[in-house]
């Protein structure tokens, strides 16, 4: 005997309700624990669920609430994430099922157990966790497997390949087209719009998409938006490149790498560095940007991403091998990672150390100066502009003639108009506890206070060092000055340094 | 120049707001987005807080909301988890701070990069987990890495050591002190009722602490409920056993083994098994119920956890050395895993097998009976009450001749009284496609059918077994009833047998 239609119980739908919660790339929905959907699919708190609405669905965390407070018995609340992606509106009609399998898990498991995956299982992992199936627990469990076991090459270079495929990819009219990245972890390393201004001054085509800070005090992205706007679409983009050869934007809402998003979120949380997940994240967003040949700054320190020169050699040569699998150009240069470069951390304080430089103010800061024009040079050279070995040269003195700075302006004016840097109204210098030389400035640290004076959110906000490393001072000496546009934030970035003396170390000299 | 003390802003406590969401073990707050707090912590989504309220602290997960329709700008809502271990009351005074470094993720990093790990960095790890400050992605990354690398003995030993440390311990005051593990995976195994009638019958002290389901239709602790009260608090239990000599109670309020209660979801979630945590996970469990001779039920079979005789005889091997480290005399016992043992899944019908074995019905299932048996055997072998080799004997005459349901009966009255398991109103066969053999039970296929009929939530809903492995039948005979509480739970586990031909496979008999 089959059950009549009627018994063969569709869930009816539930009313979808706004919630304004945000919980990143994770999608929650939350539910009655007596709605009907619950008891007939057999759903409990931190299941996974389908969510379809409208024809479009997506997998989430269901959690489930007691009581009618927040909801009616056939009312569902999405979060931001989920919200946006079903493109829901109020009380619109919501399916919810089980989610289905994900088969690309066995992969995992495989890999767990010290197996090698192919270029199919490893398109079918990268394929559901741009899709949003992964729960955080899948995710660091494929990103554990991946150090565990390292990925080696042919991994590496299937796991950049998948990346791409999963996300947009831009096309450019030009045979050469240049791009930059910085490995990162060192504060205050603004060479990018100098980079492109020299760069597309030379007539080479460089359009350069950067992001906002994920965990830093303040991306390429948020630094650029005090002097331009970044916020550019994709028409407006290319229009801005046509005129000008280059721009600086900022590249979110571009979706190079979605995967590459939700990847790294959880890399940070885990704090794990895996070589091959950094090649293919850094390689997938050129790959899809459209780039042909990339200059890659890896400053090498102990407060650095990358500690060691061996460890940065290797890296290099295995970012060359990777992207020459594609047709990509890949140059690394390695850079002192010791200490900041240039004075400001922050939004508008390291946009002001970028005015400086590119207007040839005699306080620019030199190591800035000097690096953004190590790293134009080397895509000068690679794109063919000059010859081997005369690239910093020129574009020093690409620099020094003023055709940078000209060419920056009109950069901005492309990109909407060019700002003033906004400035912070409070300030409170860090003064050196005895006289001495600096012995060591901790990265991180600088990164935190910056942060708890309220950038990237607060623009002006940040750090300005007045000292560098190897510095002979005085007791009394103002070693940094920190900014931040309200008190309270101000108070909290002085509790920090208070109790952590070692933030810029002074070492009695004999 | 310091700042003043009215600028070294304490963040002013919020006021709590229960929610009475549940997001499982995972604690999670939702606090306004221009909450001064979150300014001044530099709080964003999934940052990890420390929380506070009148002397209790605890870390959870933070989620941030816009607007006033859920909360006041100075209010915290929290999860069930988090009102719970804070015992907060409604407007409670609640303070949030970044949550402190995880000093023992360093230890997790260093296992993923194949280093083994001593007994004080495994306590540490497995400290802060039992106090839940590990995330998700930080659980399955140590997960993933005691897989990638398999524990070996010694740091298998020192995780269930470090399990036992972070929980409650039972102590009695016999010198044995019997119990017994089923590895699981096979539904409808409800043994334990059985066992500790035979075994305390023998005047062997049997203080058994069972689950309730987490992933399966019935756990021990389900099953037993409907025929006696299992909620008991632990001077009620000390009271039953030492009337009686055992007990079938729920475990769940013990605490005996925090941190694996933990481990344990995100392992399902993973779906990957290491042999180290199963060991740790189970002996760490009967270390600190005080047992000292346990018996331990390994299913073999193609769905079962266990997929191999080679496989289980290796993890019995390997159970037994980490036992006999902490004196704890373990016997596994391997049993056939290719079918479910008894006919009934769900707590009632599963309750309705054990009292037929008990009270000797001629049509009581007769695997159950003889599995009973084969365990509470080994157990009267271990705990010396019968020689080596006679304990099935004896258990089967213990069985026949009434002692084990005169036993049973006065556990139950002991623990409150003997109830009658729930019959369940609603009730449609499964009926054989053809005739032939039964080739093949899907035990995974099986408990999911009787979950979705309801169980263990509605405790008389399941599927009641007319089949077995081998068997011959004819077109159109009764190979399961499925039961059901409400139709519409009927109706969704016909759904999923209609579209799942192969939870029981037929093959034409050629």
């Amino acid at each position: 005997m089959t059950p009549n239609d009627a018994e063969l119980a569709v869930p009816p739908p539930l009313r979808a309700k706004r919630l304004r919660l945000h919980t990143q790339h994770q999608a929650v929905v939350i539910m009655r624990a007596d709605c009907h959907v619950c008891r007939s699919e057999g759903l409990a708190s931190r299941s996974q669920v389908l969510v379809s609405s409208n024809g479009r669905e997506m997998q989430a965390t269901l959690f489930q609430i007691e009581g009618d407070d927040l909801l009616a018995i056939d009312q569902i609340a999405l979060t931001e994430t989920a919200w946006k992606i079903l493109s829901l509106d109020e009380d619109a009609a919501v399916t919810v099922t089980h989610a289905p399998t994900l088969e690309s898990l066995a992969s995992v498991r495989r890999r767990i157990h010290g197996n090698r995956l192919d270029a199919r299982a490893i398109g079918s992992i990268v394929k559901d966790v741009a899709a949003r199936r992964y729960t955080d627990v899948h995710l660091a469990a494929f990103l554990t497997a991946s150090a565990a076991l390292p990925l080696d090459e042919q991994e590496t270079v299937d796991l950049t390949g998948a990346m791409v495929e999963v996300g947009e990819r831009l096309r450019w009219d030009s045979p050469i087209v240049v791009d930059k990245h910085c490995i990162g972890g060192l504060p205050g390393n603004r060479t990018t719009p100098i980079v492109v201004a020299i760069v597309a001054a030379h007539g080479l085509v460089i359009p350069k998409t950067s992001s906002r800070a994920i965990t830093s005090p303040a991306g390429t992205a948020d630094a650029m938006e005090t002097l331009a706007p970044v916020d550019l679409d994709i028409a407006t983009l290319r229009r801005v490149v046509d005129a000008e050869g280059g721009c600086i934007a900022w590249g979110g809402a571009m979706h190079l790498s979605p995967a590459d998003d939700i990847f790294v979120r959880i890399e940070r949380e885990l704090d794990v560095d895996t070589e091959g997940q950094l090649i293919a994240s850094v390689l997938s967003k050129k790959i899809a940007a459209g780039s042909t040949h990339v200059v890659i700054d890896i400053p090498v320190g102990p407060t650095a991403k990358v500690r060691s020169e061996a460890t940065a050699r290797h890296l290099a040569d295995r970012i060359s091998a990777v992207a020459s699998r594609f047709g990509l150009s890949a140059t690394c240069i390695l850079t002192d990672g010791s200490q900041p470069v240039g004075r400001g951390i922050g939004p508008a304080l390291e946009a002001l150390d970028v005015l400086a430089v590119l207007r040839g103010a005699p306080d620019s800061p030199d190591d800035l100066r000097r690096r953004s024009a190590t790293l134009a040079g080397a895509a000068l050279e690679i794109g063919g502009k000059v010859a081997s070995g005369e690239g910093t040269t020129a574009a020093l003195a690409t620099l020094a003639d003023g055709r940078a700075w000209k060419k920056f302006q009109a950069i901005c004016e492309a990109q909407g108009g060019m700002r003033t840097p906004p400035k912070a109204p409070h300030v409170h210098p860090l003064i050196a506890p005895r006289a001495g030389r600096i012995v060591h400035i901790n990265n991180r640290k600088l990164s935190r206070l910056a942060k708890l004076a309220g950038a990237p959110e607060a623009k002006s906000a940040g750090v300005y060092m007045h000292v560098t490393l190897g510095q002979e001072i005085d007791k009394g000496n103002i070693m940094l000055d920190i900014y931040a546009e309200s008190s309270g934030e101000l108070a909290y970035a002085l509790e920090y340094a208070r109790r952590s003396p070692d933030i810029i170390e002074v070492e009695i000299s004999s």
